[in-house]
């Protein structure tokens, strides 16, 4: 199993998409200090800090270590530095002067850690470049595309394996690390990434019977039990039983791309209710599939999601309980488990070829059950392509 | 396995700890975001706002879900919000008038939410609290170094179970899957805490010969491979050797409190450079134990490793190779996995009781192999206790 590098031509593309915007909207500067924007616009995740001008080659600056720095990444000036005291130093040998107008990461950077590097570099005016790093970052490239079809055949021997070693007695927790395990032997990178400092992210979204109707703090439709006050979501230690619906959540990453797949489960059989469930869910999930295309406004999916569920007579539980549902039905994903744009409601901008979306018209019965299919799919340039290479159907154990 | 609820009693002294220091220091309110430090003072991680008054009770706002926070946490006022602009109401209902002096956690709240918060309070005056914070949660009570001795408990276990697992052939992150899904059964919350929003966390830091020397971004002696340039830290895809030395640097938590502890295995034997690298590691490990006590200067505990590591003939790879060397020899560790205070270089602050820390005095001979042990222990009164259950030594498994 080979690590992948970024390819120098996808570099080369992402810093003038990036530089384009920057010259339309008067940002001089980028400087770029989160791990996953560094790896995206670089091709590394070492420690650094690259700084992208609005013209010209951009300077990727290392504390740690040089030498990995220089074997991933195709960026062409890249050196060491000390502290980011000197960064300043840096910058005037390489452009001659520094810039008035720099763009951050507002959207993750600390107030402390934003307020010393204005400091250091001097910088007049400093604007939020968050938006403008997702708006590049939310069209994949073909390269990236195939990283992600690569990962989906992986994950679907993930869920054959899951299906082989499922059974009761298991608790949930503990059959995930099993799952996980076996994810690792495939090249799974082990941790996900999220940008949001008060994400909870894992990959031990298993909600057996009742944990699919326990509610918590995760803007999802359940929460589940989790294992214990400090970590309360997610798969807990209650154990797997016979006969009820088991909702296998899954995150793996290969080689930096994520993939995000909902499938259910039981052993033995499922109670009616809760298979006539995931059959509405599943109707959803392929009516969203034909209707996604490039110039369909987001919250139009939103809404086509909400009236199909309608329409099946699954109002009450879509999307979570009354009272606690979410507003969005899927989510952007790549280098992050969770990217913009959101599939959320009321959005007004339109969908375009190159994103990739994770789909999750979901249902929870409170103190009851979780149901539903999770799916990768992309839009095309006439309309869109599922991603995902698992069956999109319920698993039924014998 | 029953979950732990914190006490009334702990949520009250915290409270009170932290509201003398604001009275003190001129914070009328502190405005509590971070899940951690709302577990901290309240005892429930659901999706909330802690405001604490200077003086009076504290006040609970929960968006997600209420149940479960006030089944949670022995705070007297939780009420529901739907949205953080319902705050001001609730605030001036509550305390009759809002305050102009605010404190933030400006450590890791990013600039865009603290841009919102600011605008939503109409914060006239705002601090930084968030050494107010870590100086309150820096010193453990007895209840919470209860909780984390029913960790070190467990984390011995762990220890045995991976002397009898290990073997040949598996991948350093597939042995890791293994134990940590043995983790798991014993009641490990399986995600690993860590505060700063460029810290890679995680739980499978094993380093098998030579991964061991391989350097890379982390600020720790060695980073090992990783998976990926995307995640290029900890264990990676090389396979576990006979007669190689093997360090496992486990990560637990258990109903919040985290466990740091490392240990040095081999299958077979482990050449003697290593072994005596190890035995060296131990030497300075105990000698710091026997050092440790409340008013001795941080920084010189740090001396006095550095000290002890020159005087064994162990300069050279002490705490990385020369050029990559880290500046501190162990970590603060609570609810969080790195927690201040760190044991670094010129620290004048001094040791107090009730601190816990992570000692780990480790070697890196660059691509050739890391050794080291680490260790959790705690200040007394009158000097300092291991809290750590695992023996310190090297496991050589036949």
């Amino acid at each position: 199993m080979k690590s992948i590098i970024t390819p120098a031509k996808e570099i080369n593309n992402r810093i003038s998409a990036t530089q384009k915007q920057m010259n339309s909207s008067g940002i001089e500067a980028l400087f770029i200090v989160q791990r996953i924007d560094l790896f995206y616009f670089s091709g590394t995740a070492q420690n650094g800090y690259l700084y992208i001008p609005a013209s010209g080659d951009p300077l990727l600056m290392i504390k740690k270590y040089l030498p990995r720095a220089k074997k991933e990444s195709f960026i062409k000036n890249i050196i060491s530095i000390d502290s980011v005291k000197d960064i300043p130093k840096m910058i005037i040998d390489f452009y001659g002067r520094m810039p008035v107008v720099f763009g951050f990461e507002l959207d993750v950077m600390p107030v402390n850690d934003f307020e010393f590097f204005k400091k250091v570099l001097n910088a007049k005016e400093c604007r939020d470049s968050s938006n403008l790093i997702h708006s590049i970052r939310m069209i994949k490239s073909e390269w990236e595309i195939e990283q992600i079809e690569k990962a989906t055949v992986l994950t679907s021997k993930i869920f054959k394996y899951i299906e082989k070693e499922l059974r009761p007695g298991l608790t949930e927790i503990e059959f995930a690390g099993m799952y996980e395990t076996y994810s690792r032997t495939l090249g799974h990178q082990a941790r996900l990434r999220a940008r949001n400092y008060l994400s909870e992210f894992y990959n031990w979204h298993i909600l057996s019977g009742k944990s699919g109707g326990t509610l918590g703090l995760l803007d999802s439709p359940a929460s589940g039990e989790g294992t214990s006050p400090s970590f309360p979501v997610g798969g807990g230690r209650k154990k797997i039983n016979k006969n009820e619906p088991i909702m296998i959540d899954i995150g793996f990453v290969l080689d930096g791309y994520h993939v995000d797949e909902t499938r259910m489960f039981a052993i033995g059989s499922m109670p009616s209710k809760a298979l006539k469930t995931c059959e509405a869910s599943i109707e959803i999930h392929n009516s969203i599939i034909e209707k996604a295309a490039p110039g369909v406004p987001i919250g139009d999916i939103y809404q086509h999601a909400v009236d199909k569920a309608k329409s099946l007579g699954y109002e009450v539980p879509f999307l979570g309980p009354p009272g606690y549902k979410v507003t969005f039905v899927g989510h952007g994903i790549g280098l992050e488990l969770v990217e913009p744009p959101i599939l959320a409601r009321n959005r007004e901008e339109t969908l375009k070829p190159g994103m990739v979306f994770a789909l999750e018209p979901k249902f929870v019965f409170k103190n009851e059950f979780s149901a539903g299919v999770e799916s990768m799919f992309m839009v095309t340039e006439t309309g869109s392509k599922i991603l995902s290479r698992v069956p999109v159907k319920v698993f039924i154990k014998k």
